[in-house]
């Protein structure tokens, strides 16, 4: 089983950030995805052309793995499959603010084992590969790792938006908003590689895709952080997802989470 | 009366820069204010320093200028007043999300006539002086120009804080939010900026300190928007702030957010 190296997600990374970083803050048309969710969830042809740079990539090096994208769906089938989300926060994309990014995950047998999150604006690269999470900003890379926070109320809380907070009034995150330091919104998958990166504790998120967090595991897991379902299952298949800096602060946020204490 | 070049602003947003990108990302002391609002309002010594570098630059230049700062309060009299953000959104800069800024403005008899917005790991400065706006990234210089969107249902509405939104139930934001094509939270001074370059229609704040808007005020204006108070008066003692990328739109979102209609 022939497997990626850091090396192919940089050269994937590339081909994104090419069709992605030039159209940024361009006047582009914006159509509405019929998907559940948001009333306004929009696609360009910075999504289209990313992914498709990207998918052309992975057939030419790996052509048994298969691909499931947000914009092509799902093509192919085998143990190995690549996880793409060309523009992971299409809103602030379209609205200038450099807290999107280009994700593109693997699994092997349905774990996500490498991930790379791309932001061409601010020139970083965060990625995980073979066990280790890496951030390179320009020409300098450092290792991750996620911070000792060990008490809710010395936590940093992210959430996107207060919208999946008001659709979700079973899960008590006003009380976990309550017991923390702060709370911030509008960060999308920047939140998540700032949590690896030791700069946020906990991150809730209510409906996400696979490929909206597979890419994400291995950077969290690596860096040594948590990543879960809100009930403490795998979060390959997306949904309720809440990761957070180490275990005991996990186990601590989840609990208030779902019983409000 | 001797009145500063857009050299000096990016002096003084340069010197601002060395001391905010060099502790960005790392471990900072923090200490909360007591100031009414969030119950955790953080500074850090970057938040000083770069007060204290920006301080010394106008008292050299500009002895018989005024200064009031986030950190530092008002010092000296008169008509030409320097109006000194170091950090706007501490809590950003805490979590590394570069949405922060350094806000520079100045005012003659009360009116804000020239601005800056340092964002320096974005390597972009926003600044608005003789009546233009412009952007700078990298060594690219833009001149900056508000959207040209007409109605509610086509605009892009952001606001920093769901908190504002439940502190303030007499203002009908939720309104506003049905009517608006997308809202986004967590922008702080970015989303401002974003205003006047095109991207962002509508921005919402409950609670400005007149620091956190007066830098910005020019910026919006020259590029073609709008600012003011909920009640359409001038915006330079902040409170209530809305900006609008226009006149028809500012009066459209007033009314939505005044009178619900």
């Amino acid at each position: 089983m022939k497997l990626p190296t850091a090396d192919f997600l940089h050269r994937l990374a590339d081909a994104a950030d090419r069709e992605t970083a030039a159209r940024f803050r361009q006047t582009l048309e914006t159509s509405t995805k019929p998907k559940a969710g948001y009333r306004f969830d929009p696609v360009t042809e910075a999504d289209r052309e990313a992914e498709l740079a990207m998918r052309a990539l992975i057939s030419a090096e790996f052509p048994d793995h298969s691909i499931i994208g947000e914009e092509y769906g799902i093509t192919g089938s085998g143990v190995c499959q690549w996880v793409l989300d060309p523009i992971d926060g299409t809103r602030p994309y379209l609205l200038g603010i450099p807290v999107w990014g280009t994700l593109i995950g693997f699994c092997e047998q349905g774990r996500a084992t490498a991930g790379m999150m791309s932001q061409p604006i601010t020139r970083e690269r965060f990625w995980a590969h073979r066990g280790e999470s890496w951030l390179k900003t320009g020409n300098a890379t450092a290792s991750l790792r996620t911070s000792a926070c060990a008490q809710l109320s010395d936590a940093a809380l992210h959430t996107n938006s207060p919208e999946g907070v008001r659709r979700n009034p079973d899960v008590r995150f006003d009380i976990l908003d309550d017991s923390v330091k702060m709370t911030r919104y509008g960060g999308e998958c920047y939140a998540f590689a700032m949590l690896a990166a030791g700069h946020i504790d906990i991150c809730v998120e209510y409906s996400l895709q696979p490929y909206d967090i597979v890419p994400l595991i291995p950077l969290i897991e690596a860096a040594g952080g948590v990543v879960t379902t809100f009930d403490g299952s795998r979060p390959e298949n997306g949904g309720r997802i809440i990761a957070s800096a180490n275990k005991d602060l996990h186990a601590a946020a989840i609990s208030v989470l779902m019983q409000g204490r």
